[in-house]
C-alpha cells in the first residue's frame, strides 16, 4: 500500500512538474474556475479584486470599521498555533492557542513592539467564518461585509453556491501556520503584506509522517502563557503531519508560491499547505491582512473518495472516525 | 489492495448512486462542459447537434456521399468484434474482426437479410478516426467531413483543442461491442436507430475479472470465416475484462443509457461501456447510424494518474507494458 501511493506520488509528479498557472483577474473566463477545479493545481491570480483599493485597510480604517468590537485572537508563546510542541513532561503535543477577546486597537497594538509585554504573539484567525458562515446569521466580524463581495464572482458563476466560510487573518512574521489540508476550495486573497505558501499535492501526503498526538492549549497564568494537556475524554488526541519546512522529505517536490497584496491564491481542496507571512516593513515587520473564502469541496464524482484515500494513506482501511479540527 | 479498490468503488457509490445527468443542448453554458469533465459521470444531451435533420442520413443519402469509394468493414460470424471467443481447440482468444473493403451499396445491402449468404455480420466500426484523424491528412470517410462539425463546440470552446478522431459507426443489433475503456473523453451522438450503453465508472474495474488471452483474427476460408489464432510473436496477449451482461458482478452498480437519435451522451475518460445497439424497426431491425468524437484525456491534474491506478487495479505496482488495442 505504501508503495502504490509513494508510486502514485511519482507519476503525479512526472505529469505536473512543479508549475503553476498565473493569470491577471481581467482575463478569467466563465470556464477557467471549472476547469481549474479539474485540474487541482494552484492558480495565482493578480488584481482580480479591487475592493481594498482606495481604504487600503489600514490600520487606521480597521479601528474605524471594528471600533470597541470585541475580537477574538489566538494568542501563543511563539506564533505557532494548531502545531507540534514538546511539553517540558518530554511529550510532544498538538496544541491549540490561548483565545482571548481584544478590541482592534489594542491587538494592532501589539505589533512591532519589542517590549517585554509584547513577547507573546497574537494572530487574529479564528478560522470560523469570522466574516461569514454559511451556518450562523451574524458573525464576529460581520461589520466587515459591507466592504468585501461574499462571494468569488468567478466561482459563483459556474457552482451558483455561497461560500461556506469567509474568514480575516490578521497577524505577522511571526505567526506560522503548520502544515494540514482542508477538505475546501480555497481561494485566499492577501490585501497587505505578503503570505509564503509551500505546498504539497495531496499524493505527497504520504511522505510526511503522521501520529496521533495527545490534545493540549495554552492557558493563562500568573507566569504567562503554559502548555495544558487536555483531558483526553474531552479532546481525543489529534492526527497531525510533522514537517520541518528547512527539509521536506525525500520524494516530495514542494511548490512556493508567495502571494503579495493584490493578489489571489486558489488553492485546491486537500492540498497540504504551509504558510509564513510578513509585513511589508523592510525586515518584514507590520502586520500581513489577507482574507479567504472556502467552499465546500464537491462530493459529486471522484474527487472526495480521492482525497479522503490520499488522506488516510495506509490508514485507508481501518474505520477510524478522523478527529478533525474544525 | 483489492480492499482498497473495493472500498473506493463503495464510496464511490454511496457519494454518486446511479444517477446521471440530462440536458437540453440549447441550456448548455460555456462553464458546464469542463464541469462535467470535472465530476467525470455520464450527461445524456438532447437536440444539441442539428446535423442531419434535413438529409436524415437515410440509405440513398449515404450512398449519394460515398458513392463507390471502398469502406473498410469489421466482419464476424456473430457481431461480436474485438471480444473473447472460445475457439474448437478448447482456448479462448481475445478476437479481432476480418477487415473487408466494401462499397457503401452493397454493405448496406446486408442488412435486414436472412438469406445463408447473409449471415456474417457486418459492422462499419473502424475506430481509427475514419473520418477526422489528427495525425492523418486524408481519411477513409473524409466525403463526410462537409456534412458534420469537426468538433463539439461545447468542448472546443473551452478545452481550444481539437479531437483526436472523428469516428462513424453503421451497425444493427447483431453488433454488440465487448465491455472495455478508452483513455479518451467521449461524445457521442447517434444519428439513426439506438444504442444501449450499459456503464461502469472506473472505480468499478477491480471487480470485473480481467485475464491476458491469445489473440487471433477471423480469416475468409472457404468454409466461411474462420477463427485464427495469431503468430503470438507478432501479437502479444490481449489484457481484456469478461463481462456477461445479463449478470454484472457482485458489487457492481451498472448505469444504463439508451441513447437515441438526435441525443448525445457525454461518456468520460475510463468508465468502462458496453453497448447494444438496433434500428427503428418494429423488432429493431435496420441500421444504427453513430457519430463519436474522441478527445484525448488532460494529463495535467490527477485524471490520468488515478485512471491508470484505477486500470490497472492489483497490478499497479507492476511494470507491465500495457498491449493496448489501438
Ligand atoms: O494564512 C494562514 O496563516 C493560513 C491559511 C490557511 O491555512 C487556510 O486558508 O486554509
Ligand atoms: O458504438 C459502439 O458499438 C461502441 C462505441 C464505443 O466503444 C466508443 O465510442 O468508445
Amino acid at each position: 500500500m505504501e508503495q502504490v501511493l509513494r508510486k502514485l506520488a511519482k507519476e503525479y509528479q512526472d505529469l505536473n512538474g512543479a508549475e503553476f498557472t498565473r493569470i491577471e483577474g481581467r482575463y478569467i473566463q466563465d470556464s477557467d474556475w471549472p476547469r481549474w477545479q479539474h485540474i487541482g493545481r494552484p492558480v495565482l491570480i493578480d488584481d482580480y479584486f479591487t475592493f481594498g483599493e482606495d481604504e487600503g485597510w489600514t490600520d487606521a480604517w480597521l479601528r474605524e470599521v471594528f471600533g470597541s468590537i470585541p475580537l477574538s485572537i489566538a494568542v501563543t508563546p511563539d506564533g505557532a498555533a494548531d502545531a507540534l510542541k514538546e511539553h517540558s513532561d518530554g511529550r510532544t503535543y498538538f496544541v491549540e492557542p490561548l483565545t482571548e477577546q481584544q478590541d482592534i486597537t489594542s491587538f494592532l497594538a501589539s505589533f512591532g513592539q519589542d517590549d517585554a509585554t509584547h513577547q507573546e504573539v497574537r494572530y487574529l484567525q479564528s478560522q470560523n467564518g469570522n466574516i461569514y458562515n454559511s451556518s450562523i446569521p451574524i458573525t464576529e466580524l460581520h461589520a466587515l461585509r459591507q466592504h468585501i463581495p461574499l462571494h468569488v464572482p468567478f466561482v459563483h458563476h459556474s457552482l451558483g453556491v455561497e461560500p461556506d466560510a469567509v474568514n480575516l487573518w490578521i497577524g505577522d512574521k511571526r505567526s506560522v501556520t503548520s502544515l494540514h489540508s482542508d477538505p475546501y476550495e480555497n481561494i485566499y486573497h492577501v490585501i497587505r503584506g505578503v503570505k509564503h505558501f509551500t505546498l504539497f499535492p495531496p499524493t505527497e501526503t504520504c511522505f510526511f509522517p503522521d501520529h496521533e498526538y495527545p490534545h493540549a492549549t495554552y492557558t493563562r497564568t500568573e507566569a504567562g502563557l503554559q502548555l495544558t494537556p487536555s483531558d483526553p475524554a474531552q479532546h481525543p488526541p489529534v492526527r497531525w503531519l510533522s514537517f520541518d519546512p528547512d527539509n521536506p522529505p525525500e520524494g516530495t517536490r514542494p511548490l512556493f508560491i508567495t502571494v503579495r497584496g493584490g493578489q489571489t491564491l486558489y488553492l485546491p481542496a486537500g492540498w497540504n499547505h504551509h504558510v509564513r507571512q510578513a509585513g511589508l516593513g523592510e525586515q518584514g515587520q507590520g502586520v500581513c491582512v489577507a482574507l479567504n473564502w472556502w467552499y465546500d469541496v464537491q462530493m459529486e464524482g471522484m474527487t472526495w473518495v480521492w482525497l479522503a484515500f490520499l488522506r488516510k494513506g495506509i490508514r485507508y482501511l481501518e474505520n477510524e472516525e478522523e478527529g478533525r479540527r474544525d
